[in-house]
Protein backbone atom coordinates (compact mmCIF):
# COMPACT_ATOMS: atom_id res chain seq x y z
CA UNK A 1 0.00 0.00 0.00
CA UNK A 2 2.78 2.45 1.07
CA UNK A 3 5.42 4.08 -1.39
CA UNK A 4 8.69 5.04 -0.21
CA UNK A 5 8.96 8.79 0.36
CA UNK A 6 12.03 10.18 -1.03
CA UNK A 7 12.09 13.91 -1.24
CA UNK A 8 10.69 17.34 0.20
CA UNK A 9 11.06 21.09 -1.35
CA UNK A 10 9.21 24.06 -0.91
CA UNK A 11 8.64 26.29 -3.38
CA UNK A 12 7.37 29.99 -2.79
CA UNK A 13 5.07 31.56 -5.41
CA UNK A 14 3.83 35.31 -5.81
CA UNK A 15 0.21 35.71 -5.85
CA UNK A 16 -0.89 39.08 -7.32
CA UNK A 17 -3.95 40.30 -6.00
CA UNK A 18 -6.58 43.32 -6.45
CA UNK A 19 -8.82 43.59 -3.37
CA UNK A 20 -10.78 41.40 -1.52
CA UNK A 21 -11.84 38.46 -2.88
CA UNK A 22 -11.32 34.74 -3.26
CA UNK A 23 -8.14 34.49 -5.94
CA UNK A 24 -8.43 30.07 -6.99
CA UNK A 25 -4.65 29.50 -6.74
CA UNK A 26 -5.39 25.33 -7.61
CA UNK A 27 -3.58 25.77 -11.02
CA UNK A 28 -0.62 27.44 -9.32
CA UNK A 29 -0.02 24.53 -6.61
CA UNK A 30 -0.99 21.63 -8.86
CA UNK A 31 2.10 22.81 -11.11
CA UNK A 32 4.48 22.40 -8.48
CA UNK A 33 3.10 18.65 -8.07
CA UNK A 34 3.93 18.03 -11.66
CA UNK A 35 7.29 20.02 -11.66
CA UNK A 36 8.73 18.13 -8.29
CA UNK A 37 7.14 14.77 -9.72
CA UNK A 38 5.50 13.66 -7.13
CA UNK A 39 3.30 10.55 -7.68
CA UNK A 40 2.13 9.56 -4.35
CA UNK A 41 2.56 12.29 -1.46
CA UNK A 42 0.68 15.27 0.23
CA UNK A 43 1.25 19.33 -0.72
CA UNK A 44 0.92 21.86 2.21
CA UNK A 45 0.44 25.38 1.15
CA UNK A 46 1.43 28.01 3.68
CA UNK A 47 0.35 32.01 3.18
CA UNK A 48 3.29 34.51 4.31
CA UNK A 49 0.70 36.86 5.46
CA UNK A 50 -1.21 37.79 8.58
CA UNK A 51 -4.40 40.01 6.81
CA UNK A 52 -4.96 37.33 3.69
CA UNK A 53 -5.57 33.38 4.05
CA UNK A 54 -6.22 30.30 2.66
CA UNK A 55 -9.31 28.26 1.84
CA UNK A 56 -10.74 25.09 0.09
CA UNK A 57 -13.81 25.89 -0.89
CA UNK A 58 -16.68 25.09 -4.29
CA UNK A 59 -14.79 26.49 -7.76
CA UNK A 60 -17.49 26.10 -9.43
CA UNK A 61 -20.34 28.68 -9.23
CA UNK A 62 -18.94 31.95 -8.49
CA UNK A 63 -22.14 32.89 -6.13
CA UNK A 64 -20.43 30.46 -3.72
CA UNK A 65 -17.20 32.74 -3.34
CA UNK A 66 -19.21 35.95 -3.37
CA UNK A 67 -21.47 35.26 -0.88
CA UNK A 68 -18.75 33.86 1.52
CA UNK A 69 -17.45 37.15 0.78
CA UNK A 70 -20.21 39.43 1.70
CA UNK A 71 -21.11 37.08 4.77
CA UNK A 72 -17.82 37.64 6.45
CA UNK A 73 -17.69 40.83 5.36
CA UNK A 74 -20.96 41.46 7.14
CA UNK A 75 -19.31 39.43 10.68
CA UNK A 76 -16.45 41.42 10.55
CA UNK A 77 -17.03 45.35 9.82
CA UNK A 78 -15.04 47.66 9.48
CA UNK A 79 -15.18 50.95 12.09
CA UNK A 80 -15.97 48.47 14.81
CA UNK A 81 -15.79 50.35 18.17
CA UNK A 82 -14.12 47.55 19.66
CA UNK A 83 -10.68 48.02 17.70
CA UNK A 84 -7.67 49.32 18.99
CA UNK A 85 -5.23 48.55 16.54
CA UNK A 86 -6.72 51.06 14.13
CA UNK A 87 -3.32 52.80 12.55
CA UNK A 88 -2.86 50.93 9.44
CA UNK A 89 -6.64 51.67 7.82
CA UNK A 90 -9.84 50.41 8.21
CA UNK A 91 -9.87 47.22 6.61
CA UNK A 92 -6.80 45.54 8.92
CA UNK A 93 -8.12 44.82 11.86
CA UNK A 94 -11.10 42.79 10.54
CA UNK A 95 -8.40 41.60 7.55
CA UNK A 96 -6.40 40.16 10.82
CA UNK A 97 -9.93 38.19 12.44
CA UNK A 98 -10.82 37.22 9.14
CA UNK A 99 -7.68 35.60 8.79
CA UNK A 100 -7.73 34.05 12.36
CA UNK A 101 -11.41 32.60 11.21
CA UNK A 102 -9.72 30.35 8.70
CA UNK A 103 -6.22 29.16 8.21
CA UNK A 104 -2.51 30.43 7.10
CA UNK A 105 -1.97 26.61 6.18
CA UNK A 106 -3.84 23.47 4.76
CA UNK A 107 -2.42 20.06 3.23
CA UNK A 108 -3.80 18.12 0.30
CA UNK A 109 -2.69 14.32 -0.45
CA UNK A 110 -1.51 13.68 -4.23
CA UNK A 111 -2.63 10.67 -5.25
CA UNK A 112 -1.25 9.33 -8.87
CA UNK A 113 0.70 12.49 -9.94
CA UNK A 114 -3.11 14.67 -9.24
CA UNK A 115 -3.78 16.78 -6.08
CA UNK A 116 -6.81 14.37 -4.44
CA UNK A 117 -9.26 17.52 -4.45
CA UNK A 118 -12.98 17.05 -4.45
CA UNK A 119 -14.73 17.45 -7.93
CA UNK A 120 -15.93 20.71 -6.44
CA UNK A 121 -13.00 22.17 -4.23
CA UNK A 122 -10.61 24.61 -5.32
CA UNK A 123 -7.98 26.06 -3.13
CA UNK A 124 -8.39 29.86 -2.60
CA UNK A 125 -5.89 32.93 -1.46
CA UNK A 126 -8.55 34.91 -0.09
CA UNK A 127 -7.34 38.49 0.42
CA UNK A 128 -8.64 40.78 2.89
CA UNK A 129 -7.41 43.79 2.69
CA UNK A 130 -8.29 46.55 -0.15
CA UNK A 131 -5.24 48.12 -1.41
CA UNK A 132 -2.86 45.04 -1.21
CA UNK A 133 -1.23 44.17 -4.59
CA UNK A 134 1.28 40.70 -4.15
CA UNK A 135 0.64 37.97 -2.05
CA UNK A 136 3.45 35.03 -1.54
CA UNK A 137 2.28 31.38 -0.42
CA UNK A 138 4.89 28.82 -0.10
CA UNK A 139 4.38 24.86 -1.34
CA UNK A 140 5.89 22.20 0.46
CA UNK A 141 5.92 18.95 -1.22
CA UNK A 142 6.41 15.77 0.53
CA UNK A 143 6.33 12.22 -1.98
CA UNK A 144 7.57 10.09 -3.97
CA UNK B 1 15.62 11.62 18.56
CA UNK B 2 14.71 11.13 15.16
CA UNK B 3 13.42 8.28 12.92
CA UNK B 4 14.48 7.22 9.21
CA UNK B 5 11.40 8.30 7.28
CA UNK B 6 10.56 5.65 4.74
CA UNK B 7 6.84 5.86 3.90
CA UNK B 8 4.01 7.50 2.69
CA UNK B 9 0.22 6.43 1.37
CA UNK B 10 -3.12 7.86 1.35
CA UNK B 11 -6.18 6.07 1.62
CA UNK B 12 -9.77 6.89 0.60
CA UNK B 13 -12.71 5.57 3.69
CA UNK B 14 -16.51 6.84 2.88
CA UNK B 15 -18.12 7.80 5.74
CA UNK B 16 -21.72 7.35 6.37
CA UNK B 17 -23.85 10.67 7.27
CA UNK B 18 -27.16 11.12 8.32
CA UNK B 19 -27.87 14.74 8.44
CA UNK B 20 -26.27 17.35 10.53
CA UNK B 21 -24.17 16.90 13.05
CA UNK B 22 -20.64 15.59 13.50
CA UNK B 23 -19.49 11.88 13.21
CA UNK B 24 -16.41 10.52 15.34
CA UNK B 25 -13.68 9.09 12.99
CA UNK B 26 -11.05 8.45 15.03
CA UNK B 27 -11.17 4.58 14.76
CA UNK B 28 -11.10 4.77 11.38
CA UNK B 29 -7.78 7.31 11.40
CA UNK B 30 -6.70 4.92 13.95
CA UNK B 31 -7.03 1.85 11.45
CA UNK B 32 -4.95 3.18 8.77
CA UNK B 33 -2.22 3.72 11.61
CA UNK B 34 -2.25 0.33 12.05
CA UNK B 35 -2.69 -0.95 9.04
CA UNK B 36 0.25 1.13 7.21
CA UNK B 37 2.48 -0.34 10.68
CA UNK B 38 3.57 3.49 11.41
CA UNK B 39 5.18 4.00 14.74
CA UNK B 40 6.79 7.48 14.21
CA UNK B 41 4.54 9.41 11.73
CA UNK B 42 2.16 12.10 10.79
CA UNK B 43 -1.15 11.49 9.61
CA UNK B 44 -3.44 14.41 7.76
CA UNK B 45 -6.81 13.76 7.25
CA UNK B 46 -8.72 15.61 4.60
CA UNK B 47 -12.24 15.63 2.96
CA UNK B 48 -13.29 15.73 -0.37
CA UNK B 49 -16.01 18.06 0.19
CA UNK B 50 -16.55 21.72 0.20
CA UNK B 51 -20.72 21.70 2.48
CA UNK B 52 -19.05 19.29 5.49
CA UNK B 53 -15.94 19.79 7.34
CA UNK B 54 -13.16 18.31 9.96
CA UNK B 55 -12.93 18.96 13.48
CA UNK B 56 -11.28 17.65 16.45
CA UNK B 57 -13.38 18.16 19.60
CA UNK B 58 -14.97 16.50 22.77
CA UNK B 59 -15.09 12.73 22.41
CA UNK B 60 -16.79 12.83 26.34
CA UNK B 61 -19.34 14.42 27.06
CA UNK B 62 -22.22 15.00 23.97
CA UNK B 63 -23.33 17.95 24.86
CA UNK B 64 -20.43 19.68 24.00
CA UNK B 65 -21.36 18.33 20.18
CA UNK B 66 -24.21 19.15 20.49
CA UNK B 67 -24.07 22.65 21.59
CA UNK B 68 -21.06 23.31 18.62
CA UNK B 69 -23.68 21.96 16.18
CA UNK B 70 -26.44 24.74 17.59
CA UNK B 71 -24.18 28.10 18.28
CA UNK B 72 -22.98 27.38 14.72
CA UNK B 73 -26.30 26.61 13.26
CA UNK B 74 -27.46 30.20 15.09
CA UNK B 75 -24.62 32.07 13.26
CA UNK B 76 -24.39 31.08 10.37
CA UNK B 77 -28.79 30.68 9.69
CA UNK B 78 -30.74 29.31 6.60
CA UNK B 79 -32.62 31.70 4.65
CA UNK B 80 -30.55 34.53 5.30
CA UNK B 81 -31.49 37.04 2.66
CA UNK B 82 -27.79 37.59 1.95
CA UNK B 83 -27.42 34.43 -0.22
CA UNK B 84 -27.62 34.17 -3.73
CA UNK B 85 -26.14 30.93 -4.09
CA UNK B 86 -29.68 29.64 -3.18
CA UNK B 87 -30.55 26.85 -6.18
CA UNK B 88 -28.81 23.85 -4.22
CA UNK B 89 -31.58 24.35 -1.36
CA UNK B 90 -31.68 26.32 1.78
CA UNK B 91 -29.32 24.28 3.58
CA UNK B 92 -26.56 24.71 0.80
CA UNK B 93 -24.98 28.62 1.35
CA UNK B 94 -25.00 27.94 5.35
CA UNK B 95 -22.80 24.74 4.75
CA UNK B 96 -20.66 26.22 2.90
CA UNK B 97 -19.93 29.21 4.85
CA UNK B 98 -19.70 26.62 8.08
CA UNK B 99 -17.10 24.46 6.12
CA UNK B 100 -14.94 27.81 5.60
CA UNK B 101 -15.00 28.62 9.57
CA UNK B 102 -13.55 24.55 10.35
CA UNK B 103 -11.41 23.02 8.25
CA UNK B 104 -11.07 20.21 5.33
CA UNK B 105 -7.43 19.40 6.30
CA UNK B 106 -6.30 18.59 10.04
CA UNK B 107 -2.73 16.57 10.76
CA UNK B 108 -1.78 14.21 13.73
CA UNK B 109 1.23 13.23 15.33
CA UNK B 110 1.78 9.67 15.70
CA UNK B 111 3.90 8.78 18.87
CA UNK B 112 5.03 4.92 19.20
CA UNK B 113 2.26 3.58 16.74
CA UNK B 114 -0.85 5.52 18.47
CA UNK B 115 -2.63 8.61 17.23
CA UNK B 116 -1.03 11.52 19.78
CA UNK B 117 -4.57 12.95 20.37
CA UNK B 118 -5.18 14.57 23.92
CA UNK B 119 -7.25 12.74 26.56
CA UNK B 120 -10.64 14.31 25.43
CA UNK B 121 -9.62 14.43 21.94
CA UNK B 122 -11.58 12.80 19.01
CA UNK B 123 -11.68 13.67 15.26
CA UNK B 124 -14.71 14.54 13.94
CA UNK B 125 -16.61 15.03 9.95
CA UNK B 126 -18.85 17.57 10.55
CA UNK B 127 -21.80 17.23 8.10
CA UNK B 128 -23.26 20.48 7.44
CA UNK B 129 -26.09 19.14 4.82
CA UNK B 130 -29.37 17.68 5.61
CA UNK B 131 -30.11 15.01 2.79
CA UNK B 132 -26.45 13.91 2.12
CA UNK B 133 -25.94 10.46 2.76
CA UNK B 134 -22.39 9.62 2.00
CA UNK B 135 -18.89 11.29 2.54
CA UNK B 136 -14.93 10.64 1.49
CA UNK B 137 -12.32 11.30 3.82
CA UNK B 138 -8.68 10.96 2.70
CA UNK B 139 -5.95 9.60 5.38
CA UNK B 140 -2.00 10.63 4.37
CA UNK B 141 0.17 8.54 6.47
CA UNK B 142 4.12 9.73 6.25
CA UNK B 143 6.09 8.34 8.48
CA UNK B 144 8.31 5.44 9.41
CA UNK C 1 14.97 21.39 -6.03
CA UNK C 2 14.23 18.22 -4.41
CA UNK C 3 16.13 17.13 -0.61
CA UNK C 4 16.20 13.62 0.14
CA UNK C 5 13.77 13.24 2.84
CA UNK C 6 15.28 11.59 5.73
CA UNK C 7 13.58 11.97 9.25
CA UNK C 8 10.42 12.64 11.53
CA UNK C 9 10.17 12.71 15.03
CA UNK C 10 7.76 14.74 17.61
CA UNK C 11 8.80 16.60 20.36
CA UNK C 12 6.35 17.23 22.96
CA UNK C 13 6.34 20.80 24.44
CA UNK C 14 4.88 22.27 28.02
CA UNK C 15 3.74 25.78 27.36
CA UNK C 16 2.58 27.73 30.86
CA UNK C 17 -0.35 29.85 30.43
CA UNK C 18 -2.08 32.15 33.01
CA UNK C 19 -5.69 32.71 31.70
CA UNK C 20 -6.87 33.79 28.53
CA UNK C 21 -4.46 35.68 25.82
CA UNK C 22 -2.35 34.40 23.52
CA UNK C 23 0.88 32.75 23.98
CA UNK C 24 3.87 33.09 21.36
CA UNK C 25 5.43 29.82 21.10
CA UNK C 26 7.49 30.48 17.76
CA UNK C 27 10.91 30.77 19.94
CA UNK C 28 9.87 27.04 21.18
CA UNK C 29 8.71 25.84 17.93
CA UNK C 30 12.05 27.11 16.33
CA UNK C 31 13.86 25.45 18.74
CA UNK C 32 12.99 21.98 17.64
CA UNK C 33 13.74 22.98 14.11
CA UNK C 34 17.74 23.08 15.32
CA UNK C 35 17.49 20.22 17.76
CA UNK C 36 16.23 18.14 14.82
CA UNK C 37 18.94 19.70 12.35
CA UNK C 38 16.04 20.18 9.86
CA UNK C 39 17.38 22.31 6.72
CA UNK C 40 14.98 21.51 4.36
CA UNK C 41 11.10 20.23 5.48
CA UNK C 42 8.06 21.15 7.52
CA UNK C 43 6.56 21.90 10.88
CA UNK C 44 3.81 20.36 12.19
CA UNK C 45 2.20 21.74 15.45
CA UNK C 46 -0.63 20.36 17.62
CA UNK C 47 -2.34 20.81 20.48
CA UNK C 48 -3.82 17.99 22.18
CA UNK C 49 -6.44 20.36 24.08
CA UNK C 50 -9.98 21.37 23.28
CA UNK C 51 -10.56 24.33 24.67
CA UNK C 52 -6.80 26.03 23.33
CA UNK C 53 -6.19 26.29 20.19
CA UNK C 54 -2.98 27.74 17.67
CA UNK C 55 -3.15 30.84 15.14
CA UNK C 56 -0.47 32.28 13.49
CA UNK C 57 -0.76 35.72 13.39
CA UNK C 58 0.74 39.20 14.14
CA UNK C 59 3.71 39.26 16.24
CA UNK C 60 4.15 43.13 15.77
CA UNK C 61 1.56 45.00 17.41
CA UNK C 62 -0.09 43.21 20.79
CA UNK C 63 -3.21 45.71 19.62
CA UNK C 64 -3.67 42.97 17.39
CA UNK C 65 -4.38 40.01 19.56
CA UNK C 66 -5.78 42.29 22.18
CA UNK C 67 -8.22 42.74 19.58
CA UNK C 68 -8.95 39.47 18.07
CA UNK C 69 -9.38 38.40 22.20
CA UNK C 70 -12.43 40.75 22.39
CA UNK C 71 -13.61 40.52 19.46
CA UNK C 72 -14.06 36.07 19.77
CA UNK C 73 -15.46 37.12 23.30
CA UNK C 74 -17.89 39.14 21.89
CA UNK C 75 -19.16 36.87 19.48
CA UNK C 76 -18.56 34.03 22.05
CA UNK C 77 -19.84 34.94 25.21
CA UNK C 78 -20.10 33.21 28.32
CA UNK C 79 -23.42 32.22 29.91
CA UNK C 80 -25.35 32.31 26.26
CA UNK C 81 -28.34 30.57 27.44
CA UNK C 82 -28.10 28.10 24.34
CA UNK C 83 -25.61 26.17 26.32
CA UNK C 84 -26.12 23.37 27.62
CA UNK C 85 -22.84 22.02 28.38
CA UNK C 86 -22.35 24.02 31.28
CA UNK C 87 -20.93 22.12 34.28
CA UNK C 88 -17.19 22.47 33.67
CA UNK C 89 -17.88 26.48 34.54
CA UNK C 90 -18.65 29.17 32.26
CA UNK C 91 -15.91 29.83 30.05
CA UNK C 92 -15.98 26.05 29.06
CA UNK C 93 -18.20 25.90 26.51
CA UNK C 94 -16.87 29.31 24.71
CA UNK C 95 -13.80 27.89 24.99
CA UNK C 96 -14.81 24.93 22.82
CA UNK C 97 -16.40 27.10 20.20
CA UNK C 98 -13.68 28.95 20.20
CA UNK C 99 -10.84 26.16 19.60
CA UNK C 100 -13.67 24.76 16.89
CA UNK C 101 -13.36 28.26 15.05
CA UNK C 102 -9.59 28.30 15.13
CA UNK C 103 -7.57 25.34 14.74
CA UNK C 104 -5.72 22.78 16.70
CA UNK C 105 -3.16 22.08 14.35
CA UNK C 106 -1.14 24.21 11.87
CA UNK C 107 2.05 23.65 9.53
CA UNK C 108 4.71 25.82 8.51
CA UNK C 109 7.59 24.75 5.94
CA UNK C 110 11.48 25.15 6.82
CA UNK C 111 13.59 26.71 4.43
CA UNK C 112 17.42 27.18 4.94
CA UNK C 113 17.14 25.95 8.55
CA UNK C 114 14.73 28.30 9.37
CA UNK C 115 10.47 28.70 9.89
CA UNK C 116 9.54 30.18 6.91
CA UNK C 117 6.76 32.88 8.27
CA UNK C 118 6.48 35.75 7.06
CA UNK C 119 7.76 38.94 8.65
CA UNK C 120 5.01 39.43 10.60
CA UNK C 121 4.18 35.96 11.69
CA UNK C 122 4.16 34.67 15.18
CA UNK C 123 2.91 31.07 15.80
CA UNK C 124 0.88 31.67 19.51
CA UNK C 125 -1.11 28.99 21.70
CA UNK C 126 -4.77 31.06 22.09
CA UNK C 127 -6.18 29.96 25.76
CA UNK C 128 -9.60 30.10 26.26
CA UNK C 129 -10.53 29.54 29.61
CA UNK C 130 -9.41 31.36 32.73
CA UNK C 131 -7.89 29.31 35.03
CA UNK C 132 -5.49 26.33 33.28
CA UNK C 133 -2.14 27.05 34.17
CA UNK C 134 -0.10 24.00 31.34
CA UNK C 135 -1.17 23.68 28.32
CA UNK C 136 1.17 21.35 25.67
CA UNK C 137 1.80 20.91 22.35
CA UNK C 138 3.66 18.31 20.28
CA UNK C 139 5.89 19.67 17.56
CA UNK C 140 6.57 17.28 14.55
CA UNK C 141 9.49 17.60 12.25
CA UNK C 142 9.94 16.05 9.03
CA UNK C 143 12.57 16.78 6.60
CA UNK C 144 16.19 16.72 5.80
Amino acid sequence: MSTLINQIATVALPVTVNGQGLYNVTGKVAAVVQEMGIITGLMTVFIQHTSASLLIQENADPAVTHDLQNWLARLVPELDPLYTHTEEGPDDMPAHIKSALTTVSLSVPVVDSRLALGTWQGIFLWEHRHNVKQRRILVTGVGA
